[in-house]
């Protein structure tokens, strides 16, 4: 929209920034270090009452009856309910509603839902639970989704097995191929990761005395999650009050809706006694939702001189039995599949495919972890064949900002790739990589270093609502308290709102109190997922600060008998212009306000930036704006084991301008050592439908021993459009290191993995396979 | 949900009320006759620039490319947009956002919008509207429902073309016919009726200073219409304001979105001038909703003594080119299709289907006008067939409150068939019927008198949410301000609200002042539509006055050194139990609440009572609650010509008690002048999927002439779950006309009607071949 675009303001990026930039200390880190804030699952209350929910018997099954007699007998028991307690819509989903809240006639994953309990304690909830009597007929389960694609096969919904289907084309792909002097063609596998949050789905539900509904439950979204219970219910949204912040962790896992309708349907049978519901670790692992596994095949066909002139990929991603946001991650997969590069002539397509496989849905990369090994393989295994440096073939094929994308668009904002690959060419771990490598701990392990690059989008894309809001609100003491819904989720967001409202306002930052995640008293700010929440609630923030400093500055010119204009904001308070002797201080302000009845809160709105034309077919591509990182690996296998370390990482993120370094560092080490853990370790095994993995003790995630040195060395290419020029970070920080470590793991011992994660059976059985034979396809 | 069931209140419902059941005047009444009344499309503004949309060439084509560059060109253009502009999701729709906002690659009736033009003249806007260039590749059009649903026909959308499919059995059908002495079977249909409402789609659309956006459009549910922009433009709904009250009508045809994300688009291309947007009645023809043409076959068993014994129904309605609420009109006409009755076997089914004839959605009546031709029809065909009188027979077989409906389900509201039927039967038409058919204006004209009962559902049924909300706010001159976002299109809810609250309050009327349809002032009530405004509005300001009244009594008590039980509610003031010297006006206390910086509004939220179970596959049904009505007719065929003469009605509807008979009988004379208008001469005539009908001229309605003598006879059966006993009048009010007026023109000239309108022609074919042979089958 024209006059938004225009509204865009510009930002001091430099110099005399005296909290943007900064490594301010998160706001929330001493109460989460001493264990002193409570999550939204800690609170307890008076009368409370236990929920429990029935999952499903079968991956697949007919339900013939459900009979809730001998439950509802249990003294303990204070209600059974059933799909027949539904008030309105049964189902939900962000963007397909097609997961029943309870199943009626049919269960799709061992995850889906069939009964809820509420009782006095725990322990006679799981109790009743067991009493519940349901007649299943089983079907066969499809379990494969190339096999649940074929016609004929098992379908799991009225309208088929393929959810969606995304196509992007650019150029002509057989043309490309032709002019190619090298093609390359795999198949790559990818693995069904768990987030593996510190605090399970759970929460509480509560009647108030006012009739309306009160939810506390870690989400990532409270405004969107009330539509998506008051549907399911039949309730006026207004009477919905979600609490959602903070958040024992997110990472995409509760961008859906987790157990906040249970929590309202619960409520409303129980009396008005608040209930309680907690899934155990072994629950989250069976009905939360996973990263999609996907199978990709691509073929890449590039010049001698390293120019890539074509690329197809396809993509099959596993949603399990229910969309959720399966179909906008194979899109954003298909969107990133070409990497940051001007690949002429690429064809590519993705399908989300429904099969009894639990349930997918979103996940820290959303899709683009999943293909980003495709493309990124092959440019390595192109270096290893002509003889040219990966950096400089990178270098060759990636788009600059003006530049026309693979996609075929125009790239208006800030692109940082080729100064991520610059600073990865100045390292110590690339330029003394040949030392790095002859230093192996023992004579049976051997060393690899590598490289990848990649980009993730910002934002949600076209087609989907997206903005930021926040308030501003003058408190009696005199500080600032910044109201935006965007969820602390454990990023450390709210202390960069924190740091920009400091700065927008001329305040020191312990006059601001953030307040995040709360539907009654937060505006509607979007989702935090998608990268999103430091740019957009950024820019709400510093939409809102300048109508505060207008209130500011009216009342004190007020106040002090000059006009508006000749008032300074100056170190926490407002002075006349050049004369420090006369002040008011904010207090003052306050109390100036409240005695004549004014409002003391403003408000910022934001929307984000858009292409003006959506790719056809291509489910909201192409996005706004993108960040961009190169990570450099150092990785030892051991040949005996087949067992892999990442010994050294040196991440390079552009994320625009970095507002707080501390901040960033947090997120580059997170995420490479989510991206280590997808890579080598992390799967969450399925047979004929059913978890084999049960719980993290049988689910490995990296703990501080495969943790390895990480370096981040920030490049900043502005954003304009950004607040202070910043973009965002979430995602992008565990993408590059997944094929990185693959190439490491060929540069180390001279197999390419193609299906992660990369366990040691494998790789040990690759070398084995390697001493009599190439593996390497083109 | 449990707890809200039992916050019913009873109300009082006789004597000792001052406002509720008296004949107030309509509120809006001066302003509406004297013309002073403003319309959302009459409001002006400076600066404004015009809108025009681009409608499709053609009922079915694929859109090879769209050429602006013409229009742009044009000197007085300011802005031509085509889905290319569309930032966000490009489609709309209450159930199914099937609809375009814009068509991309194809149009699928001539209604479809394909481009949007702003400019600075309407002639210049419409200019330019000629000078884009769209090319079309034509597809052969699907025009009628029942080859639509054929394997192999042109398929409009990507499921096909069946959009829903309801069945609702019950009992053993079979074995129903088996024991039946008399089976009756014909196949009705109905023709696609226009609203015909006064003031035709359109309104404005305003980016506001703050950057927020403002549409005043004339809607029947506002807050709902902001979802739906906030989709199509990827906007906050917060950040969206809409006023959609007064209207000029509604009858359902405003129910879905018109203009509204038009004049939205419109406003965020136009520089922040004001839009404004007014569909001529020739596009409203062509773009607007439609009454559902419906193909209904009816077989009906009956036993000798009257008794009904099986129904079987398949009807299949034509929603056009997209679904609209056409779902939920075939499922409401499926839920209607055995009448108030207890037949013990039924089998009905219905499905919606597309075709590529324009748009149908709602419309008063919302799918049971079409169906109780059916079986009103046999039940006079079996009187006939029997001797039995045709009253008896629906006493006999009519389900009575605490009894099992045909669909099976115990209905536990009030049931006033057997009432309508007994005031019928004395009502002075009916008693001497035999005179005032022997007093024919002209030897060759037939008179006829017949009857017919019905009955409507009222509010939203199962699975949609359905709430009142509404607040009451103490003004500074002591008068009570009442909002609520139900609209008022025409109806009288107002003058309804003012009662109840004047009621509630125990104040003088004049004292209340009723804000609508505004999203930004009034709380969320739902839709003005399924004849629920009257219920569940009346419920939300009884909820709400209690708590006014809490306010009041203890900031009085406060001000006079009592306890608050000690404050009685006394003609618009509050005085002392027993004291009438010690007093506070409504104006003081306001002034008290202001001083103490206290709020002086209050809520009342209201929910909707439901069944615990929704029928299987029935689209949402059994409903709660439901209006009954019986007609009585007199018509005079003439028999040379065909022509019939609706000559006298009695309107017999039991709606619970009766809030404001003036306002009953403002609807029930409009209800069954709309009935006449659809029985005997309504009907969009399309050939080809392009529309003969253009205009009203070649739309005939009932006019002053065509209008009879109408009596309203009430009967109150006491519906205890609403304010003060009201049910819901709008819909059921024109629908057993339609039968009765068919049983009529039976008893005048012995020819059955099959196909509405009864044309003069058709009656007088069959008037010729009745001389000859029986044309009634059964």
């Amino acid at each position: 929209m024209s006059q938004q675009m225009e509204d865009v303001q510009k930002f001091g990026t430099g110099e005399g920034l005296k909290w943007v930039g900064k490594a301010v200390k998160r706001i929330d880190g001493p109460e989460k270090v001493t264990g002193e804030q409570k999550y939204m699952t800690d609170y307890h209350y008076p009368d409370m009452v236990w929920g429990k929910v029935l999952r499903a018997k079968y991956p697949f099954a007919k339900i013939r009856s459900i009979d809730t007699s001998k439950a509802e007998a249990h003294p303990d028991v204070v209600c059974v309910l059933t799909h027949e307690n539904i008030p309105g819509f049964n189902g939900f989903g962000i963007v397909t509603p097609d997961q029943p809240v309870l199943c009626e006639d049919i269960v799709r994953c061992t995850g889906d839902a069939v009964a809820l309990v509420a009782a006095e304690t725990l322990e006679a909830a799981e109790e009743a639970i067991g009493l519940i009597e349901v007649d299943y007929d089983p079907l066969e389960a499809v379990t494969d989704a190339e096999a649940a694609m074929v016609q004929g096969a098992p379908q799991l919904h009225p309208d088929g097995n393929i959810h969606s289907h995304v196509v992007i084309k650019n150029g002509d792909i057989d043309k490309g191929f032709e002019e190619a002097d090298f093609i390359f063609e795999n198949t790559f596998y990818s693995p069904r990761q768990m987030h593996a949050f510190l605090e399970t789905e759970g929460g509480w539900g509560k009647v108030e005395e006012d009739g309306s509904l009160t939810i506390q439950c870690p989400g990532q979204y409270g405004h969107r999650d009330k539509l998506q219970i008051a549907r399911a219910l039949a309730l006026n949204p207004e009477r919905i009050h979600i609490h959602s912040s903070p958040n024992g962790g997110g990472f995409g896992g509760k961008d859906e809706i987790t157990v906040q309708i249970y929590l309202a349907l619960l409520a409303l049978n129980t009396n008005r006694r608040p209930v309680k519901l907690h899934l155990s670790r072994e629950e989250s692992v069976v009905a939360g939702i996973k990263r999609h596994p996907f199978k990709v095949t691509v073929k890449t066909g590039a010049k001698k001189d390293g120019t890539l002139v074509a690329h197809k990929v396809r993509a099959v991603g596993d949603t399990g039995a229910y969309a959720s946001l399966g179909g906008a991650v194979v899109a954003l997969a298909i969107e990133h599949a070409a990497g940051p590069y001007k690949i002429p002539n690429v064809d590519m397509e993705g399908f989300c495919v429904y099969t009894n496989n639990g349930i997918a849905g979103a996940f820290r990369g959303f899709g683009v972890n999943q293909v980003c090994v495709g493309i990124e393989t092959h440019i390595d295994m192109l270096a290893k064949k002509t003889g040219l440096d990966p950096i400089e073939i990178r270098k060759k094929n990636a788009y600059r900002q003006g530049e026309v994308s693979s996609l075929g668009h125009v790239v208006k904002s800030s692109v940082g790739t080729i100064q991520t690959l610059e600073r990865a060419e100045e390292c110590d771990l690339w330029v003394n990589r040949d030392l790095h490598k002859s230093q192996a701990s023992e004579p049976w392990k051997k060393r690899g270093v590598a490289l990848a690059t990649s980009f993730h989008a910002i934002g949600m894309g076209l087609r989907t609502p997206d903005y930021g809001a926040a308030s501003i609100e003058l408190m009696p003491d005199g500080k600032f308290k910044v109201g935006l819904a965007i969820e602390e989720i454990g990023t450390g967001n709210g202390t960069v709102y924190a740091q920009v409202a400091a700065e927008c306002l001329k305040c020191d930052i312990d006059n601001i109190i953030v307040l995040q995640g709360d539907t009654r008293e937060t505006l509607d700010s979007g989702t935090i997922s998608a990268s999103r929440s430091t740019y957009t609630g950024g820019r709400a923030i510093a939409t809102a600060a300048p109508n505060m400093i207008g209130l500011l500055s009216e009342t004190a010119a007020e106040l002090l008998g000059v006009s508006a204009d000749q008032i300074e904001v100056s170190e926490n308070k407002l002075i006349v212009a050049n004369n420090t002797e006369r002040f008011v201080s904010y207090k003052e302000i306050y109390e100036v306000l409240r005695d004549k009845n004014q409002s003391t809160r403003v408000e910022g709105h934001f929307y984000f930036p858009r292409e003006k034309r959506e790719l056809k077919n291509s489910g909201g591509a192409p996005h706004h704006l993108y960040g961009y990182m190169t990570h450099v690996v150092l990785v030892e296998v051991d040949t005996l084991t087949g067992e892999t370390d990442v010994l050294k990482v040196v991440a390079i993120p552009d994320v625009g301008k970095v507002l707080n370094p501390q901040g960033l560092e947090g997120q580059t080490e997170g995420g490479a050592i989510m991206g280590i853990g997808y890579t080598l370790y992390e799967d969450v095994i399925m047979k004929d439908g059913y978890h084999q993995t049960r719980n993290l003790t049988d689910y490995i995630i990296p703990t501080i021993r495969e943790t390895p040195v990480i370096e981040t060395v920030p490049v900043e290419s502005m954003e304009a459009s950004g607040p202070f020029g910043a973009k965002g970070i979430a995602e992008v920080v565990m993408i590059p290191i997944i094929p990185a470590i693959m190439n490491a793991i060929h540069d180390a011992v001279g197999v390419r993995i193609k299906r992660l994660p990369a366990k040691p059976e494998q790789i040990y059985q690759a070398i084995q396979e390697s001493k009599s034979q190439e593996l390497v396809s083109g």
